[in-house]
């Protein structure tokens, strides 16, 4: 109660060390010693070295892949956290896994979207910090506040530097229509929507384009890709509506498994842009893949939210220095 | 536990009492009698005329508007049910009042969807049974079972006997191009996406449209409207773009307030087809109004609840005869 | 947990503007900038225009009629504090609705007063301030602290200075009679107690009269009052008893439905004092009518558990200054 | 869930052996074997020695005296048997301890019924009946149903027989006014209410007696005595205030502490009625006392419950057969 | 709540095939037709191909390596479950991963075993079947029923028909000092106590025997068994304690990580008796591995419990036969 | 959330006085003005005569005997304080009573140690400190944190003192192995460990002992003594195996009922030494007890807590001045 009123503490799991030690440079404040590691058996251990009483802690931990031993790291971090008596404990998720599974979409399906929150809050978590979620509502599974963060920003910014002659915003399913619609209204953009028939979960089968496409070059922002099947049937059937072969490539949370990264940068592609929120494997660091890291994103915020300062103000120039 | 078992029971809140007749016509069982009525000062009393213990009681009531007063009402019949020591109580909610407030759109609002299943779960509710939810994530906001309806197999087969030539299914926004899609799907047709800007809840500012309307007649399938100041800028729209006079709007949560019903039978709407989720006053039974009843779907999935039978099995002909 | 540790706000809902204002006053403090508005379906909308982070926030809503918009505008207000990140949510409800449903009287009927409770607690409030309980138990619904504030010293202290020769503290009814012994011992008066039978719920049928009024003047002191109805009755049976003509009435909560107003300032009645617990209309301002301001009370409640002090030492003029 | 739906089972705590015997043989039903224990450092031991899977079990033990002993045993028996698997637990809680602590009526002090509440159900409990509660609104600080009985209309029948003439109801404190008032209605006898002020907890000091006593046979009916001095008290001043010496008290709960029952059965008390719920020890059954059986009442009650038949019926005559 | 209460389910996760399919066996029984994958990206998505409304079903799948990918299984299944309206869910986890981290041995670590088993209960899981846990205490870390099977008269009935001549139990460090005073109880063998330091958790410092071995030929029965570490370093101390090189050695959970097997069938070990909680992969049968099924006992418990006779009775021959 | 943050207070139950005079004393603060007392029914009832808005209050209540008694005692402390508005409520139950019933020895059988748990938890307690717990899974039985101390250094310390020579430490029951391994690590000394048959709870049939004895002075070291038992039987079979006549036995909580005090210092014994976490009565404090207090261990926990200073630095020479 009395004396660490005023610390705050950074600790990170082992889901994006890079992207930790990036928010914790900006922050100029060091990560928490611990010992995180997994036994032959592969359970995971986790002790703290610091004392930890009164603390305000940030776990920085995207439960990106291999996600459930990413996310049961994340709620072993907080049990311990619970357990040393910190007083708040804020789970800073740039990447949410399972969030794709956030509604029934069949009879019998689990929504393991909400079965993560519920996980997350039962662990002792105070409030999340998260990007882009694949669905807005997902804010909803949670009874803790939770800051959402967007790149979006970020991303057009990016495309407003590479230029923007004959583009056009194009949604990649119609479930990312709204999106589009954000991007192409902070572009001044026209947009376009591919939708599709998917049979069977994370399996594509584009039909057809709403929207004019001839002759312009094709923008899309995706949340989340995986193997990226959805967007290589996108990218066939834009250029079929006669794209020109200059389609540019953002994605907030680049999973990129198996040979993504290979399939998306196909000569018709000439940018796949893509944040750290997840880390990006060496070997996927080709020509044409820029990233943009979110790191003083997330920083920022964690600054702002130990301060009892405004976070959405950071998404408004004009409100930065507001309290 | 032991004589009461195979009874179940209907009880009809306030909130659409044509409807909870229709479903205990279609069940051919009787509404329980109970005094639900508002005292000078507007507290709602609730009071129970049959033995309910053991009950497996279902409670009609959508929180249409008056929507507060509809959604107390359902929390106190919950209250009074739970006390009376009934079995199960399953909230029988066709319309699902703000659903729209599903997610955060702007810093410091509130995300009243949750907290209304939050309500209903606290009250002592066991499950629900809805329709058509603004958002499919609606679903994750509950911890208790979640059955959710669509009146979309209705409205599409209504389509289909109107006639579908030269017609195109078009998204009112681009939140609902993934309905589009499904219903596009069903009834083989082209879609379209008119995307807007919405800078103030509520209030639509309609920009463009994705795709080609061109001699075309446009068919609207949109889930909850108010006003009706969305679609009339989307009709407007349409019609710019070269779309028939001959505009068919499918809606399934009908509310209508103020002069929607004029505005949405503009002589180039020739159809305005609702269901009866919600009441449809009798002045607002023009001739260009078709109202669906969704008496039978729910009166079907309370039955098939009770006796556990599969109620998705409902939505597929091949499958109607299943346990 | 840092730099807004010592900010208190106060937040208005639409309940009793009037009330807020007198307390802000009294505080010397601004109401919070914040939208709370119905849409044309009855959806209350609430959106806040300051930065909540950390803040220990008071929200002043009575839940007087329309008793339902109001409770819902309270939970939906506290739903965007929760997940706005305010510190500390304290629910300012000088007037409790429901609260006369604490108990079944009847099999199958509903302790709302509970549900109430439960809801509030459920949207994410921390304390609640409330005045003049129906029935005290109430405070025992809540799980988290209540300070119950009574009118009781402040309408003592009106009669007092009123004058009390001749006069006689009547109980209007056998559930009030606790509340007329407490007001008695402090004005030092003799008491009666009427008593009767309420067959059916709100509405009453006096019988007798427990004591003896002859030549006296009563005082009646009610906590609420509807229709006044019950009151009513008892003036007749009073003057019927003998006592003297010149009967002084006062409500803490005064809801005033109907034709209360003319009926409760007969002839008979010298005077109706009132509280502002909950707004009085202009149209009942009549000659009879006294109104006791309760925002200093509030006020200074507030002022002192933000500071950590005593509220009761409030009541006590001796602790008055204690910490 | 298949074969022990229709069992129920009695099992017994030690607070009232001999009620439990009672109500075993009014249902004609074994008590359940088990051992209940104390070691000689006071911890309790339970320990049943029946398969419990499935069953619908009634659990017998007021908590009266030695009240935590007995509210400890009782929990440990809850837990056992949600531990053990029985499918629904009943408490039998004739008299509810703590009772009268259930609002605070002074800065700092808990409200005990409420967190006896929260302790039967946090334990694993389903349902609970109890008789005659302090206060009717105890029934709210449960979240669980709750069978709410009462011994008035055995005590009126009693009364009834044991003659009424120039008879009075008078409420021995302003609390009981109300519990007064309708065992008056029931006898069709005039009523008055003795107030004091009680300026120290379970301290009496008798004032007035507002109504008219001289030459009455004033029926007391109480619903806890512990040491008897609020009734000793009461009896001074209805014998100064004219009242014949042929004073006849009935009380639920006969706790009957200290020399309660020698100063209760003074001369001019002609007889002290009291029910079962508590054990009456032997050294108390002096000639004065008459012990009216509740055991019936609430066999009757477990056996509605578990058939899933009306318990309020149960009171009214003209509903007993219904289902 | 009508027709399918008598149905009960087996459904599988991965985690042990073929002890599910063992168990269906036994008891004649299908296991649900279910699609459990893992997507590109590691998440996993479970699909329930039959009706579940109102079944009682068991899920079959112990938390073995890969513990947190079996886990999250587990808990995906009963949020389907929970969702697809089952009746009541049963978790078989034959093995109870994470039990071994079941209190705080140093400051800043976690309770994972109670962090589990929040887990599993808050997914919506209504009771849970395990064996042999690290710790007894983790029976209380459930508020759900748990029955907790254990294999050691299975394998004491093993080494009584292998032969008891000069033979002796050892505890294997004295954490397991109570399970082997059960052991030798039940065999009417000596008993002696490896005591050890472990300076950095699962590695192990042999130091003392406590007990005299020379001659004689132990029998070690360990619950958990991952690299095998400190059962080799105890066999060391045995041998150079005098004991003969014709050690048999019991392990409930085999998870025999690392060169676990080959280290423990070591010349001077006989035998290697393990039971099929976990899978034992093909490759770790060398011919002094014996593997005791416990399909027939979870088979049978699983039949009890749905039947609501006694579990406990299973253990007690001369009960088998009760309800 | 202002004034008080930095103020803590020590609140006494009446389990132990003197401990908490003592700890009270060692860090120079008075304990809070309040009164407890029992009603002759029983009845616990509690009043605080200082504020305690916004404190950190510690309750010092170990639930020695009688257990149930200072268990309700301390949870209407808490009920009490949290109605009160203190900010953070910590127990300090140096002694947990009920710790034995850990777990399900046999079936139908309670797990009162997680009942206790919950209860405190649900009073509304935010963290626990205690002593020696009878099995460190309790631990795990909070989801609040607990800081749990230990008497092992404190009477390593004191056997040091006392003289090692031809010592030995034997473990009382195998339950005890573990502690008697490291309290012998601790000294340097060999270990044995008693093993038992307990056919019935707490009572005691001691069989044989695993290790050495012959020649040797036995240490034996218990963490809870009622009637002696089972460490009377242990004293028989260390004479028996050769021990010499010189045992010494500590226990850090000392019930001692009935004549365990002469049992244990019979002429074979030469100290008995404990601890004052629970009182120990005059009578028993004979020529051979020697009392360690806690005191000073428990304030600097409870002073460290405050400060938000480690903890277990407190064990930890070299951590001591460590934040």
């Amino acid at each position: 109660m009395a004396g660490n009123q005023n610390r705050y503490k950074l600790l990170a799991g082992n889901g994006n060390p890079d992207l930790a030690s990036a928010i914790a440079a900006y922050l100029d404040r060091p990560l928490t010693r611990r010992t995180l590691k997994q036994f032959t058996d592969g359970e995971i251990f986790c002790s703290i070295e610091e004392n930890m009483r009164g603390a305000d802690v940030f776990v920085i931990q995207p439960t990106c892949p291999p996600v459930n031993d990413n996310l049961m790291e994340l709620l072993i971090i907080i049990d311990t956290l619970k357990r040393a008596s910190a007083e708040r404990i804020t789970a800073v998720v740039p990447y949410y896994g399972y969030a794709r599974q956030e509604k029934k979409d069949a009879p019998r399906e689990p929504i393991t979207a909400r079965l993560v929150a519920d996980m997350i809050e039962a662990a002792g978590c105070h409030r999340v910090i998260t990007m882009d979620l694949h669905a807005g509502a997902i804010q909803g599974f949670f009874d803790i506040p939770i800051d959402h963060l967007t790149a979006l920003s970020m991303v057009a910014e990016y495309f407003r530097q590479s230029g923007l002659e004959r583009s056009i915003v194009v949604a990649p399913d119609t479930g990312r229509a709204k999106a589009a619609e954000k991007l192409a209204a902070e572009l001044g953009l026209p947009m376009a929507v591919i939708h599709k028939h998917r049979p069977v979960q994370q399996q594509a089968e584009v039909t057809h384009i709403a929207g004019e496409l001839h002759g312009l070059r094709p923008i899309v922002f995706e949340d989340i890709v995986s193997t990226g099947g959805t967007l290589v049937a996108g990218i066939d059937a834009m250029l079929q509506a006669g794209a020109e072969p200059d389609i540019r490539i953002a994605v907030t949370h680049a999973l990129l498994t198996g040979n993504a990264v290979e399939r998306l940068t196909r000569p018709e592609v000439s940018e796949l842009v893509v944040t750290d929120t997840v880390p990006v494997a060496p070997e996927k660091h080709t020509p044409k893949l820029r990233v943009l890291s979110v790191a003083s994103l997330l920083g920022e915020a964690i600054q702002r939210i130990h301060d009892g300062r405004s976070v959405s103000a950071l998404f408004d120039p004009k409100r930065r220095g507001e309290a």
